[in-house]
């Protein structure tokens, strides 16, 4: 009688299942990492793989949550965009500029040695190096804010560093996913670079204060909630450009919430708003992930040993290159950042599937980078807590800097 | 050289380009409503019908703008529950409740009526005449707040009216949409009317007051925006058990908002994050039903003439049926409420929708059900001002109730 019943009203209701399932599994694991003081985004990752063909298999990957994996990851890197401080890089300066460099350097270039002398293939070789580059500037921030040290200057310095080196992480994308295409035309490959830092320099240029100058026109605007709404565009249309130029559609979102990030300052609705849309999507992308993931594959030890390898230089490169960049302001100092610089994260993984849907990383090698990039996010809190310890001492009896308790 | 390059990159950011003109359609067309003082609900629907297959072509309705417009509609449906105080249903008591009950059974009755004399058949009849049950609250709501009259007494009993026939109308729908399932079934009828009538008393006498008790607890948890999220999830988990026990999906979102409504009235943050959700997807629902009217429909005479008929009847019963209704609290109060409960909208668009696609509704008749619920909208806010115009010279003269201007 039920399924009587079923066939008429449920007729194309058939997808709320699988988004019910993935939603109630990433939340449910994000508040169990968090619980266990661990980063919510592994959670949502680890619930992907739970209901994916892996272990429960509830819910496959289909044609349906690739593109709403695609969706959370615009709204995902818009996020990232919206959370960054064009100034904040200006104001920490050369230091910060200098880690950045050395932090994107020293993983790509040890990175791709290791993958080639694995006997990786070029193209595979940039790709695994590429998702080394890219700190996840959110889980550092989040430490550092529940020890509140973000006001310090190392924290300063890692942040500012962390959205250069995204930036760069970015482009180096740009230009490896062109590459990824097959034949190495290095015509295109120019135009490609000069493209993709042609168009990151002119919305942070030119596109961020005409957004910050116009935003009060926006406001004004009869339709309900103009910001907001303008924003969405923007971000849309952004990683349309993105993609049709040629650089991958995320860049365009970074972008886009670059350009808002000054004007939606002190705007909470707007940002409450987006973070509204953020919060219903991204778990979309988290959760696909995992879903992604052949845990089969690190049924082979080589794909196991492989995997450490890659962790341990993603870990060394970031802490010794960074560290030592930071170098003028002691060893202890140089040690937090360079620590700070190690969660990889978002980007990695980003990088990751955009690998496995050009073909470029096999199923192995995806499981090696998404374990490397969530390893990272593991590894990084619990050091960062013992080598900011002193700061946090200080500050406790310092009645200036803070409440003695 | 450019489309080489795109062809990596820009590999399945396809489905940007149709998100991005839906959206951008939809809120050039809602600013240009809302500057010539009209809802802008029928500007977006406009913006689908030109930029559909009927004028532009620029996006054709496709699996994947269907898929858009199920998920706009469920959110739709979420954030009318969510404005809907069942509280107010019982402040305005027996009035209102009698208000809705006579501005349901007009409309349908008078409906099916004029649809068999047409001759169409029954199940044709029944879709029409249920499209032209609920009235839509945003519409009068946003006229009567604008004129500052939200608190009086005929705008209370309204909107009160409004909430009750909103349920009376998805009761109505999932009945008939189980009837359109094609062979008439009556122990299958009977069963889905208790089911829904069910499901409807469960979820507002058990599920609201345990949402609201238990709301405290959940902002408790670890996981970020955990209110919001558990909103979310409840829209979707009782979308999905509404679609498995037989009644539309929307009945289940519009329950889980009413769940929510109490919960999250002193929640700013939660309702800015739903409002973001909201505006996001409810836009490619509008404009999905735009692009799937066929303008061609209205070259014949004869879908015009039905399409006027069908708006007379919709705009007397409401006025009609809801001013005798009111009549003890005199004539010019009992037309304001009458003419109050004329815009149909949301809910008469999701049925017109619903009969398309379960094929129940041709596109002559989904034609006509649409320019009734658009002209039934577009049509009261005018008489309303003039209604109302005694009211707004009193509360501009009388110090008491608002300032001398």
């Amino acid at each position: 009688m039920i399924l009587f019943l079923t066939t008429s009203a449920a007729e194309g209701a058939g997808f709320l299942l699988p988004l019910l399932i993935m939603l109630v599994a990433a939340k449910v694991m994000a508040e169990l990492f968090e619980r266990l003081r661990q980063p919510a985004v592994a959670g949502e990752i680890l619930a992907g793989v739970l209901i994916g063909p892996s272990v429960l298999n509830w819910v496959t990957p289909s044609d349906f949550t690739n593109l709403l994996a695609k969706i959370g990851v615009i709204f995902l890197l818009f996020s990232v965009g919206l959370e960054t401080r064009p100034a904040e890089m200006f104001r920490v300066g050369k230091r910060a500029a200098l880690v950045a460099i050395m932090g994107v350097i020293a993983p790509f270039g040890a990175g791709v040695l290791l993958m080639r002398l694995w006997g990786a293939s070029g193209v595979e070789a940039m790709f695994v190096g590429t998702a080394m580059v890219a700190t996840s500037v959110g889980i550092t921030a989040r430490v550092l804010s529940s020890l509140g040290l973000l006001e310090t200057k190392t924290a300063r310095i890692i942040l500012g560093a962390a959205v250069i080196d995204d930036i760069l992480g970015l482009l180096v994308l740009a230009v490896v996913t062109s590459l990824a295409s097959g034949s190495v035309n290095y015509t295109a490959l120019i135009l490609t670079s000069v493209l993709a830092i042609g168009f990151t320099a002119f919305v942070a240029l030119v596109g961020a204060p005409m957004v910050t100058r116009m935003a009060p026109r926006i406001e004004n605007l009869r339709v309900s909630h103009a910001l907001f709404v303008a924003s969405l565009l923007l971000c849309l249309g952004l990683s349309a450009a993105a993609a049709y130029i040629g650089v991958a559609a995320i860049i365009g979102a970074f972008l886009a919430g670059l350009a808002f990030a000054e004007a939606s300052e002190d705007k909470p609705t707007m940002r409450q708003q987006m973070s509204g849309v953020t919060e219903f999507l991204i778990p979309f992308f988290l959760v696909n992930i995992g879903m992604l993931l052949k845990l089969e594959v690190f049924r082979d030890r080589w794909v196991i040993a492989l995997a450490l390898l890659v962790t341990l230089v993603a870990v060394l490169t970031k802490l010794v290159a960074c560290g030592l960049a930071a170098q003028g302001l002691g060893w202890r100092r140089a040690g937090q950042i360079g620590m700070g610089m190690v969660p990889r994260g978002e980007v990695g993984i980003v990088v990751a599937q955009i690998g496995l849907a050009l073909a470029v990383l096999d199923q192995k090698l995806y499981g090696v980078v998404l374990l490397m990039a969530v390893a990272t996010t593991l590894i990084a809190p619990p050091f960062l807590r013992v080598l900011y310890a002193n700061e946090v001492r200080e500050m406790k009896t310092d009645p200036v800097n803070g409440d003695v308790q």
